[in-house]
């Protein structure tokens, strides 16, 4: 869509107007894509820059064509970066219009730029590069994610919280174990992304229209030349797939789920009823006239967008779905969703590395949910079956006996006296005591990956050394 | 997003560039939806000027304030309506918008216009009015498009094509009555867009903040003048839930899913191979150096734009699933969600009526192929059930042995001699050559419902009555 | 899938066995559907009592072999219910199953069965009946549901507790109100499922393979026979659609949407943290030795099994999209997404039920969250514009200043005496007290739809007229 | 859900029966998974066979133990394969039935087999496990499938059809090169299948409930002995997150839709309009009295079983939005989901391979379309381009107006006389024949990866040695 049919529709669609139904406005409406594919100028340029070179090189146009294509493309470059490029819809996509203004500035050379290639290929470069740095900010990203909680855990390796399941305390965790759950996730998020792209990075560019081509061109050169590790294998597949894009649609849907449980977490966190944690003004807005009110937005919509995520993906499924080869132009379904997914996975990345740096614990409400509820029976379990070679069954009856005497004294464990361990279970002596409370409970899960401070110390000193 | 802040995202995607990361211009990114709730400025309006009368009538407001009210939202939807309307990201949203702006002309009253009213019901009665007229349109152009079948299928009640299942010929039907096929559905489509359209049209406006309010409201007065059929019976309710946009979502991606299956068919009989109709070049696109080339773009983006209906259903079922009452700020998510649903629905309504319009049967190659292949032994083996009182299981055995017979001497079944039918089965008269032919098979299907041209003719009587 | 085959996939499956390779063990796994679609065993018999019914008053077939075939499928009948039939994945589906056994028992007559009738009109029969009772399913279990919330909602009228919105409290509401809002949702889905019905019931029997017979049958008896309001009037669309399925599967889908909303919220008030209701054993499970642990197992999976029908949806969606007409093997795939997507729903609002009719309100847990937080700040606005007629900004003012002070003093706005009041705002009189107070605050809200306990009351009453 | 309850949900089902009400029978329905976790039965095993391995080595339980327990799982994998072990639902799940089994037989040391262990890291491991082998078995099978692609090529390298863009023809291409696309694609899905192994493969034995244990366990051990690379590194992570069942779920979405566009592929060319290829009986159905149907079912299931897939990638991701940490009951829905996905992927690899193995072009009708509709005109401008150093855009010009003529005389290009050629562009000689005729077009595409026959022949032996 053009940008003058765009401020047209807007227009009409603020006060409800119809849809313009002449068959020109409609297939220009369906078929231009200059309004998104712009966000390829770079990539476009590059891709020029790159084919005009092997050209040259090969013989197939002369160095003074190749030297007057790469000046006029300089030039295109400037006037967009500098907003004074006017796309035309016309023109109908970024190639077109970027051809258009480079004949404009160099003239005949212009017209041998598109030697023995295709906008088919051209266009599948062009995304290819698109998408290979959209992985790139992903990794990145998520990095500097990774990090801001592995910081934050370093400093809670002792504070004790809960260990939820069913949402109901069942164990006491550290909140730096907890941290780290979601660094592990995020860890394989990014080899996930690590591996996308190293499977993408395959040059399209000489597949031509769908066939190849009859010039000697240099697929290896262009490759090269675009930081490719080689050219594709076959120019059908290389024209009519879109498997890379299906493929960061997919790692971003995975990592959005994981950032959304985060989020769920930070919203529950930050309710009066729990108060594990605090957020700043910055994260969060409030009410005029109620100060205790923290809305925790950002974090709300964190967890809202992995929808817009999960709708990229279901879309572009959908689209590929039965499609014959080679090119067919549902295909152009593509970049609208990537390009909005690509957007919205950035800003849930940067939102939430913001409140990870800005996240505050509340030590003194965790531990005292903590400690509730018996959360320590299971540690006597073990150690009935590990001092006394209890059967694992047979503890968990006498520690249900000694739960429910600590309930009707209304204390806890911890504070029921050695003659009432003995009295249930003559074996127990006050080595048992060593082992109740939270700090001892959780200070005792020493199993390698266990939420023990040391084990925990030990994880983020690995995880430091490999970010 | 504001507008600025747009500009700035646009040159930065453009060049690959990363997202800002001050946590300002992250929550502002997260938290401003004026950059597309501005399409809700009439209906924004709309919904204060009916609150401002009821509040005027209750005694709430004084005359003399709504009228002060009145006057400055002329002047605002005449700003925007002129295009001249500054939208403001600090102001985040287009009820702030709109107040801030109403406040500026009219003065301390602009403070008396949200008594009794919270942005979260005003919010609701904005997207359900939007929503509502959505509907609205969807209805016209379904109808619009129904009618355009019609008139395609009036044209061709006697042209015959084959009837396909699994994509191969099975028994022979008119092109009228394959159109009146879609019209069925379109009609279920429509059907299915006014009962939903019916379910919304009750008025949040009153429930206020989530639990209604003090003052002395009238809601019913509210409702009565914004077209609502009355007021939502529940405050938490009426701020809370999203199932009026999820239910015009799944009355879209049926009805895409039914423009789909057409646009598929176009693309095969737009094949050589099929060459069953054409499309003038309005909807179609060429080659300049291949003259026969007719890429049937239209088709496939009306195909395409299925999975981005899908997607915008799927995005919002995700965002609502799980969400505790009232209101999370995960719900700001449903607008985009929604608007590029119907503007995509309105678009492929619009393109595929235009290519019906523009559609031509092409009868000689329907005809062939619907002759080809046999297709008449159901009428063979019919014909000896009715005139024979044989079983059907045995009718099949029979019919099968004569097309055996009809394969060996390469005719078709209407071209083999009297005795040939006798030598198989000897009760066989020379009545059976009414059945066989093309012509005559679709003639005798004249079951309600069936393929014979005056059973189409009659259910486009039926229709045209019907619309 | 045949019950053999399937003996033998699941005990390969249970040992990692690779799937049978030889092509007719695969056919017969892609194309068998006996498996699942033997649960239309009693829509095929009813189906087949009709059509022969309507054959032998039109002179189709002669009476003796009607009564054959009705004793026939009597026989089937009683051998299904009986759990003797034994059905066989050499016949495929349903209809040969009963077809072949109908012959065994009637002999010729059988072979009559099939007159004027296809395969592809007896399955959409079928389905089309079994859809028709999922319908009628989903609507008395909803009305179920609905009572049982009243029900609990009438107790607990003036049960006092905090209205959230971001999982923040914002304004003390009922918990009888809170319920009513699920009772709006389910009026919808049970309205929605309604019109579903409606729309979906029209007879497909007599559209035969695709394009209607030649045979003199009355379409209008079979329809009424089996309870159609009319046949359906276009054969094609009859054998090729499926959109009352997506319809169900939509509706469906928004029904588990709001169940799943309800059951994070049971998730939430379960915790300790919250402790707002309890639950008994009978939809909780516990620890031996966690006597303190309920966890919510029935509430989690209605909200996971949210995703099953979710999953349904979009997997028929994608199936459909792009099916040129008319039937397509594809479409096999309708079945068991339906017959899943109906027991999921079943399951959750019968599970959802009986934990509405097992819940017990913890009012004290309740009211103590209501009244932190200065939640009754909006109240004190409100009457400053009521009272003393000060525009809403400048009362928003007021009341902050206000709440700073209660604030300072470490108490409730209840509990600031008059001067203080005065202090900030002379205008203020004791009058001011009866709005503070969460008591007081909900009775206030008295506007149509609002949380005042006797416009909870009037709400109740309606439904107790509607249900 | 157990067998007996099973048993009767089927019946009720088939007779449209009510789901059973008491909370009993619900809780068991919701609760118990035996019905489909019995699937990992064998992973169970193993995975206890190396944990009491561990526990023996590590001096926490006794070797005599160990050896009772060992022999006791031996006779319970006996019974199990013999298909004589009884599962009950009362025991729930896999866990539980094999638990309870090896009690009866090995007595107290069973009930020592459990320590240091959790249902829940017990799960977690069984399922890893099971997603592992499905990965081994998808890399086979698409191997297999990429094998039998190959093998057609090879005898394809010279068959010419057309080279589709929009289903319209486009360049000629041949058929191995078409075939050798389907290769790229599912060599890339193979690769995602063996990156997603690889990052799975860490265990989650000795998570315990979800924060370690403290019994001096050796995580390395039992993750060595169970063929995994090593433990994983934080136990709330390893019991709570799904991500790969979720990448599993993405790759085998994405294969799907490749094998989805094949089988579109194959549906079209059985058309009697296309014509292009032949499957025999075992991959398609017939009808008994229309000799000329091929119906290719199997085709058709593997396009319609991409919804099936799909819809369990979107089930799961939907189950784990927004879910906090750690085990919460709906991840007890990842099983089915991934279990349905897993066979449906591997009958429609087996299916796909199967008819690329039966598959037989038909090189006249593939190349009497691939000559059709100029398809060479792009040759000619390319000629032009390259021996008259015409730039493109002329070039294209030119080709324009000699496509014009040879339509206007109704001849192909390859038949113009060169005086004709010359008349429009002097310079061209009788060197243009060369490239003009399919057979020279294809043969002149000799780019990296074109559709030239040795170009073909080429890729052909590079996927041989790396197969």
């Amino acid at each position: 869509m053009a940008d003058d049919k765009k401020k047209t529709n807007e227009a009409n669609a603020m006060w409800g107007g119809r849809f313009a139904s002449s068959p020109a406005a409609l297939m220009e409406a369906i078929n231009a894509s200059i309004d998104f594919d712009k966000r390829l100028a770079d990539q476009d340029i590059r891709g020029s820059l790159a084919h005009s070179d092997m050209l040259a090189a090969q013989g197939i146009i002369g160095a003074a064509d190749r030297d007057a294509i790469h000046a006029g493309l300089a030039e295109v470059r400037k006037d967009i970066e500098a907003g004074t490029f006017t796309f035309s819809t016309a023109l109908e996509d970024i190639h077109m219009n970027v051809e258009q203004r480079l004949k404009e500035i160099a003239g005949e050379p212009a017209g041998r730029l598109h030697t023995a290639r295709s906008r088919n290929d051209q266009v599948a470069v062009d995304v290819r590069l698109w998408v290979r740095e959209a992985h790139d900010r992903a990794i990145e990203q998520i990095t500097g994610l990774m990090r801001a909680l592995v910081a934050l855990a370093e400093h809670n390796t002792d504070t004790v919280m809960p260990g939820f399941t069913h949402l109901q305390s069942a164990q006491p965790v550290t909140f730096g174990h907890h941290l780290l759950a979601y660094v592990e996730m995020l860890g394989r998020d990014r080899s996930r992304f690590r591996d996308s792209r190293r499977r993408l990075n395959e040059s399209p560019l000489g597949a031509a229209a769908l066939a190849g081509t009859s010039f000697a061109i240099d697929r290896h050169a262009t490759a090269k030349a675009l930081g490719f590790d080689g050219p594709t294998r076959n120019s059908l597949d290389s024209v009519s797939d879109r498997d890379f894009i299906l493929e960061y649609l997919s790692a971003a849907s995975i990592c959005a789920m994981h950032l959304s449980r985060f989020a769920e977490e930070i919203v529950l966190w930050m309710t009066a009823q729990f108060g594990f944690v605090r957020l700043s003004d910055r994260w969060t807005t409030g009410s005029s006239i109620m100060p205790q009110k923290k809305n925790p937005d950002a974090a709300e919509l964190v967890r809202g967008k992995t929808g817009r995520v999960y709708g990229a993906l279901f879309s572009l499924l959908t689209v590929m779905k039965g499609l014959p080869l080679t090119y067919s132009k549902d295909m152009q379904e593509d970049k609208e969703q990537l390009f909005d997914a690509a957007d919205t996975l950035e800003l849930v990345l940067a939102a939430t590395t913001g409140m990870v740096e800005d996240l505050e614990a509340v030590p003194e409400r965790m531990s005292a949910a903590a400690g509730a509820g018996f959360s320590t029976a299971t540690d006597l379990a073990d150690w009935l079956v590990r001092s006394l070679n209890m059967p694992f069954r047979d503890a968990h009856h006498v520690t249900g006996r000694l739960v429910a005497e600590a309930e009707r004294r209304g204390v806890g464990l911890e504070d029921l006296p050695i003659d009432a361990f003995q009295t249930v279970e003559p074996g127990i002596t006050s080595d048992i005591y060593a082992v109740l409370g939270v700090q001892n409970s959780v200070r005792s899960r020493k199993s390698f990956g266990g939420t023990a401070p040391d084990q925990v110390a030990t994880q983020i000193a690995w995880w430091k050394d490999h970010l």
